[in-house]
């Protein structure tokens, strides 16, 4: 496990120091079948911190959760035709059902086994679930249905990046029915509220909410709401979408209601998701060139304790004192762990810890004992206290939990600070987006005439795309008055980058 | 969602019973792909709760969760050879990864997307896991690896059945490796016992444990442990394994390790899985007549209050006092539903919440308001009073968490005593066998001389199996001398029966 190589720092190659970080912090590995991964403990660990708050806020906002099928009728999947076009160069098919032996005695799919249509591995469940919805809704009073689901889905992608893109990812997707247009709107615009506060407030990101051009909205939607955060090499990483779907998918899929009024109606949906991709905007919003650096909230390990020993009596006296101290921690609700392996000197304990991001050590020694003393360590700098700290022994009780949260706000104010450090506003003019964007890159803030021509400019020469038309909260005090891409009036206020 | 036709009963038709059922209470619902299903929100909700107190025992007994793939290549399936024999009838194969316009205009699998080599879709993930533990293992020190996944899996089932056998299904999967044979004899044991207290105090099935016969184990392990519960219909239901896997899969994959002597050798593996199987066993097991009965620990609501009241100021009051008494149940952990609709009628909640198999209902009136009083109605007759009992309204705040342990007790102490009533020990005699198989079922002790063509004769002639060769908490006082089938010396007591 130890592994004493440095990291390649993020200034050498921000790519290299990504994988390093995800590979030797244990988060994830390789997997046999090209474009997946593994989700090794301890990056697990963080997706379940991060999947039981999400959960409790969906269950607070009046959600429930339910489960519906892996594979979906390839007939179902092409009834919307944004929506299969948007997919259908990404789709895993199962095609048979049975393995034969060949002539050779060698295992093949068995010809008989053929299906009449071939199942796609859901890359997302409209379809299937509208379906569904369109036999329990008979009523208004059936109305509103909001449902969630946690799963695997599967895009078949050619260039995979672990947890930002791999062909199989865990995510959740929910999916609602509405009586009206504006309760659907509302809902919608609710769950991106809701992923702004759990992004801002357990995993520190520092984003920013906006919504989508209609060149970059989910295909079979009226209207994408998008969370966006910049990465420390200033690329955007989406990190969650909200659809107002209108009445597309209930008009495919027969999804009517008897309304108050007696009519007959289609109803209003929504979906919204977040998946393991945040685990990566994670990693490279917070992470250094010692490792990771992980926010609190979703720290699998919050506090490690390192014993420091000589002789056996030592050992003894500084792991009871180590149990006691941890004890008293956890019944205060903090997650702690005591690395009490012999093997190793505290030093490469320090190492790795430091690699894994636990935001808080505490180092115990005979001396410490005696003076009832403990040694704290964050994980970084921080503008909170100093970063080491001689505190005694049951005043730390009380203080560490009060200082991981100063330290997870510190995180986010760090973020935001870093964020509109590398965004550019009022920018009005294409050579200077470009010398931005082909230079240090971040956030471009400018005018946008509402053409997808200049949109595909953009992308074609600059690599870079709108991010958002930001939220009123995120908007420019002067608001831009021309296209930066051809001059003409600004529709919007646009934030261009480019991104993950 | 109201609908008033009975159900048919148990007696009259147990496996038109069942399906209405899970229908009606809306556990789950058919999905548009063959042998697919839907586990809606009240489905999964029992899912839920399960999923919790599983996944803390497994913590608690050291287990750390992780994410593998759901594609493995089919070339990893085939490398143990049992364990492909067993599998190879009912896989999934994935073979393509992109749609394309046919000439008709028509999408289809794009041929040019054709994979080199097939993906399976997980029907269990021994061979995909233990690559990958052969990566993260070197030495001694490493081991033991105690990792749990919960995850869907895929088995094309030709018949199948709402929760006890679909294509695509939820369950947990544990593997483990070790540094010994004994350790890993004392995990697969240790995970059997962890199943064996959950399915008991938590489903209250009333299950009896054992090994399987070597003809019914899992394909590829040493020794199956299984988990049997008896369902009303006298139906045996194999409710959880745990495997004792050997060195055959540490073979088959170069899982190997340093050991303390310096030697390099094979792990042990243990795996073990318990899936949405379990909620059709609860329904089996526990419900009557007029519907679902829950076990409150499983149940998504324990308690439903129905106010009662004909004019607005009623209403008023008596919702007043539900809430106040929903409030004071909630504080005590006791998870409580108010059914406040007012399109439906007191009468009509009743048989609702009775088909849902809520344990407890309370009813409030004007005249209960004015009494301080709450009527309490059990879900079913029971031993542990009277079905329908009036409560003062503060005694009934710490009276009903009691009273629902004790009704959980009530439900096992039931289902084991069902069961025992329909196991038949002693029987030595091949016609006496088959006159109970053939005739009202249950579990048949015999002796079983150990050969699989008297297994195979019994399983030919009268479509029953070895359930288990039972632990010995569950074996006879006297035990067998002689094999029921053939009359040859008994190798050890048999528990026969029909099974799902």
């Amino acid at each position: 496990m130890a592994d004493d190589k440095a990291l390649t720092t993020r200034e050498a190659d921000f790519s290299a120091w990504y994988n390093e970080i995800v590979q030797r912090a244990e988060l994830a590995d390789y997997s046999p079948v090209r474009g997946s991964m593994i989700i090794r403990p301890y990056g697990y660990g963080i997706w379940e911190n991060m999947q039981r708050a999400l959960d409790d806020m969906f269950k607070a906002t009046g959600h429930q959760n339910a489960y519906f099928p892996l594979f979906i009728p390839l007939s179902f999947i092409t009834r919307e035709a944004e929506h299969v076009e948007g997919f259908a160069k990404e789709m895993a098919l199962v095609t048979h059902t049975r393995l034969i032996k060949d002539a050779d005695g060698t295992l093949v799919p068995d010809p008989a086994s053929k299906l009449d249509e071939p199942l796609v591995v859901r890359p997302t469940s409209e379809t299937i679930i509208y379906d569904a919805f369109s036999r329990w809704v008979q009523s208004y009073r059936d109305l509103p249905l909001l449902i969630n689901q946690w799963a695997n889905v599967v895009r078949w992608e050619m260039r995979t990046r672990m947890f930002l893109r791999t062909s199989e990812f865990l995510w959740q997707e929910g999916h609602t029915a509405h009586a009206t247009e504006a309760e659907a709107e509302e809902e919608a615009t609710r769950m991106l509220g809701v992923y702004r506060e759990f992004q801002d407030d357990w995993l520190a990101l520092g984003v920013i909410t906006g919504v989508k051009s209609p060149a970059e909205k989910f295909p079979g939607a009226d209207r994408t709401y998008s969370l966006e955060a910049l990465m420390q090499d200033n690329k955007a990483l989406q990190c969650g979408t909200s659809h107002m779907l209108g009445q597309n998918f209930a008009r495919q899929f027969d999804l009517k209601f008897q309304a108050e009024s007696g009519q007959e109606e289609y109803a209003w949906n929504t979906s919204w998701g977040v998946s393991t991709r945040m685990v990566g905007g994670v990693v490279m919003t917070h992470g250094d060139d010692s490792g990771l650096v992980l926010p609190p909230r979703v720290a699998p390990i919050q506090v490690v304790i390192v014993p420091i020993y000589r002789k056996d009596e030592e050992r003894t006296l500084v792991l009871e004192k180590a149990e006691f101290v941890a004890n008293a921690l956890r019944a205060e609700r903090v997650r702690v762990h005591i690395d009490a392996r012999d093997s190793m000197k505290p030093g490469p304990k320090y190492y790795e810890w430091e690699r894994k991001g636990v935001p808080m050590r505490i180092e115990i020694g005979p001396r410490d004992v005696a003076a009832q003393k403990v040694m704290t360590v964050m994980r970084t700098e921080w503008t909170g206290g100093d970063r080491k700290e001689a505190m005694d022994e049951t005043a730390a009780i009380t203080v560490i939990p009060k200082r991981l949260e100063d330290y997870q706000r510190f995180l986010l104010k760090r973020s935001i600070e870093r964020r509109e450090a590398a965004s550019h506003r009022g920018i009005d003019d294409y050579d200077a987006m470009r010398t931005i964007i082909e230079g240090d890159g971040g956030f471009v803030y400018s005018g946008w005439c509402g053409s997808e021509d200049c949109e595909r400019k953009v992308k074609d020469e600059l690599k870079a795309t709108i991010r958002v038309l930001p939220s009123e909260e995120f908007r420019s005090p002067d608001q831009p008055q021309q296209c930066v891409v051809c001059g003409g009036a600004s529709q919007a206020e646009a934030v261009w980058a480019r991104a993950y």
